[in-house]
């Protein structure tokens, strides 16, 4: 049977990149063609020399495959994808352009008016472990952000279960990665080494997407508090939320909740210990270890995720997966890399 | 005039080879006396190369000196440091043995019966922001927290004017030294390096120390949920505190409340942007940031400081100044080694 | 087919569960029974949450395998490999016991006098890239010490050709990983981060070893002089050789020998550009790169590889490949995860 | 006695910042003015906020001082400074300028002719240790750089007791901070970090820097190879030194002759072990190990220093201190922030 072919439109990003290397273990798809902006012409293995075995050569346009990835920023990969959904493509959005439903929203926190809002409400959520079901029929997925992959997989438990009331808080850690490839003073090497600090406060793009999935869980949920922290590791997310509880759990219970909500999945795990993103480096694995904290009567929940794979390139592969009819785990490791 | 004898007990650990380097510097202190455990009778230098210039020897017991700091693991503090407090010397206590008021809570928590329980109430909990006069006239202080530093200075100024109702919610990210010299596979190279995870859940041992002491500031705190996390950097905490106000306050007023606070404070300083922690490594500096987060309503403070000195060795040296009547910042860096 | 059994002595260093993690994905062997010392009778997700998908528990003995890789430290290697290897398995040896020829300098370096000296001239010195014939007909493979395999592949293509006469310099920089798991004060957070230093300055154990490799390409090597270095990361070593040369020769004629002599070989690659470890990282991939010093006319060659990989697992899996006849590059990645 | 103004042209660098922080503590000396060029107009606070407490803003032009620090790069500072010393102020030049003895030499190397070739053989070049009576009656010192102080030292006292006869090698390793604040993709974190890689190759500035010094305490000096390598941490050098020896010479000989030649200094120290980079975190000193390989019967040296402070800012400060008749210590820090 021949491979089904697939493009990266912008694959010179963390997650282009990531997405390629990726591929490249696929049994059933073959990545064909990749664009690039600045580097248009050259060979793959210039850009990035660990890629050369793949022989590829970055292109000016997409060419002839089934299914796009779009690691481009937001805005310019809407105008992009807009023609290629018109050609009959699959398309699978790593930016953020059709996550939000709501184009006013949309515009408030992205600064410009939707170039397709007709599409918003089409576009499904590319969280498989929530929403596998219409992925599999969709034409045109919305790649989660890092962020809200390990939040909402944190609190879609407790939320389905009705258990929360209350504002939530989301205390969120990431490595530099997640500020991608272009060149910042904040990912400045001597800027970010040694050190750590909080940014966007009350302010990060997205708050609006968590807040969004949230509510679609459970739409008693009042606020959201997001705090995004840089730490100075390469990969890596943990989330540490804290939601106020209705009635009295225990840890047992709560346990037992979270081990029955996610025990079909093949990418999430409860953990009995708080995780470590070091053993989710390099996977598509999602760790999640729940708890009671019995003077303030809240639920805390920690989650680790790699922020290039299960936060990026690995989510887009398995929504892939799920699009093409393939084995959902295809070509996505679940061992980290350790040390 | 002739400079006052210090001394420290246990040299040897990160604290005390702090201290031994920040005293170094001091114009009316001399270092006469260092003790060690495993390394009795070694040159200091031998132990730390960085510190041959003190011409030091470690000694078994400590000598000669008019006040000492411990920077014993707890327990064996308190067994050391009571024939000295007989003696009269004036006592720095960094370890936890003298910081928490409740023999019955201290035992809880430390699992073994305080052998000082009387001098419990009379120590001085040594947070020279909030207790400065009282530290002035005590033979014994005993040395906040790192976790618990960070943390009171960054929610003081709010409690005090009566703004916060409910639980309070402390995430706080340290650097590996807070783990200290001991050998362990959690401050093992390859096992914290480019990781991040939380530890101590609901259980770490300065939970209830923050807790008396927000209680001090006002009663009605109901309860606090501390989390601490190991970040891959060597030295800084930054805590991140969630608290909820009894009625909405706006920016500008919170920031104004803050600044007054602290306002005739050398050591602490009101940030108009989150902290990092790298603009506070190497000093005795807190820096600060409140902010209202307008969906929930909560205020969130940012709290950064270096565990080592500000959270550790420089406090202690605040401390030191005040009972003997020094200038309070001698000895003590306020500008940043950067990068 | 069935799949080829095969085991680990002693998993629960950095070399054997790496080993582990390699072998998960190899469409041909079984990994069907691991060793440890201090952690028998656990589950092997117990001791490394990141395997426990590998449903294995630590044994005290090896069981019914075909192959056996021993991560042991030496001396215990020895001792357990020689009933194994009369029982008739296959054994490929990581740590350094059948890697000298002479068990006098075995004896001198190692500080005890061999348990077989009659096993070490018959024990194949496993780099593929010079001994694959001898490597397929072997049945105990003395797997490279990673210094070796980096310092070896670097020269050989120059001292193969004769081009080379005189005292050879090996300037080698690794990262913490391969100070091993035990933990050490050299290997704890604090000491090893922001820090470089050499260390078993002229007197380490992989000197005799690479001498004896490099005389047994060219005789006319007169000493060589090993500078290990202490790099603050968790993996990769990069190795700077000097060379005199017997005779001028030009840039393009130097990278035109390398070229050749690697041209067949699918994991080391002639780079045009000095390499970085991070290219290499998670992969068995050697890069190196020759370049002559027009001042002072030496052969100045780098070379990168992942010491856990190349420089331990996954040569020990290319090994073990030539060894069982299967396709030498099975279950061996080639793209580094990056960044 | 009212203290001697100074000023800093460029103070945005790492090395400017660091001089604007270690002069903060001279006591003899006032930093008034600091220039800057994209940041002109701004308080240095806001550039950076470790800063702040200086009070200064960042101008356009040098105010009124006695002496100027110049951190601009290469080129720039040569245009600067000339007017300065025409008005007759003292100039210390950090940058490459002033180094080079030789126009033609630094026209090959810096690709455009010097501005002001006649100052060349005046400059004097700013390393105390070697030549401290002509730096103390100088207008304009050529402050080294980093890789020529730590190589320059370790090789000084071998070449002056004419041991050395051949090529020298250099084997360098820096902190990501050798390659400054402007963003680079090599110093951005995520390349930067968990990486080793050599660069320059045969081609780095600083090594006709490092032959000419060489050259000028041994004639004898056939060439040098340079070889430097960027190393994920912030601060530190650590070269790496091979010599041929005339004749045979003992370690205790070796270490005998270092040991005389450096007694008198304060800033150099001969050390019993290989330095680690760590041991000078934060000061002003210069760690020497020399030994020989008795295999090949080289010299090897090895030499520590911070890159910013005995590399640049504080070895400019030890410049100032002799040009200004103050006490050559004032100012630099001996002890190291440890860990």
């Amino acid at each position: 049977m021949s491979k089904t072919r697939v493009g990266i439109l912008n694959v010179t990003g963390y997650a282009g990149v990531e997405l390629a290397r990726l591929l490249a273990a696929h049994p059933d798809v073959e990545l064909t063609s990749v664009t690039g902006r600045s580097t248009a012409g050259q060979p793959l293995g210039q850009v990035f020399p660990h890629l050369s075995a793949l022989g590829l050569t970055v292109a000016a346009e997409i060419g002839e495959v089934d299914l796009v990835f779009s690691a481009l920023p937001h805005r310019e990969s809407a105008e992009q994808i807009l023609p290629l959904l018109e050609r009959g493509l699959k398309v699978i959005d790593v930016s953020a352009d059709f996550r939000l439903k709501d184009s006013a929203l949309y515009e408030e926190w992205y600064g410009f008016r939707h170039p397709a809002p007709e599409l918003l409400p089409k576009a499904i959520y590319g969280l498989p472990e929530l929403n596998r079901e219409s992925i599999k029929t969709t034409n045109l997925t919305a790649n989660p952000g890092c962020y809200p992959t390990a939040s909402i997989l944190a609190l879609a438990p407790a939320l389905k279960a009705g258990l929360i009331d209350g504002n939530i808080i989301i205390d969120a850690k990431s490595g530099v990665s997640g500020a991608g490839r272009s060149l910042s003073l904040k990912s400045h090497y001597c800027e970010a080494n040694e050190d750590i600090s909080a940014y966007a406060l009350t302010a990060h793009r997205h708050q609006p997407e968590i807040f969004q999935e949230l509510t679609a869980l459970d739409a008693k949920v009042q606020a959201v508090a997001f705090t995004p922290h840089l730490i100075p590791m390469k990969r890596g997310i943990l989330a540490t939320c804290y939601a106020p509880l209705k009635t009295a759990v225990s840890d047992t219970e709560i346990r037992g909740i979270y081990h029955q909500f996610y025990e079909q999945e093949q990418f999430v795990e409860v953990t009995p210990a708080p995780p470590h993103t070091r053993d989710v480096s390099g996977t598509n694995m999602c760790l999640i270890h729940p708890v009671i904290d019995r003077r303030s009567g809240l639920l805390i929940v920690l989650s680790a995720i790699d922020n290039l794979i299960k936060g990026a390139a690995g989510q887009a592969i398995q929504n892939m997966n799920l699009m093409l009819g393939l084995p959902e785990e295809a070509a996505l490791p679940k061992l980290a890399q350790y040390p």
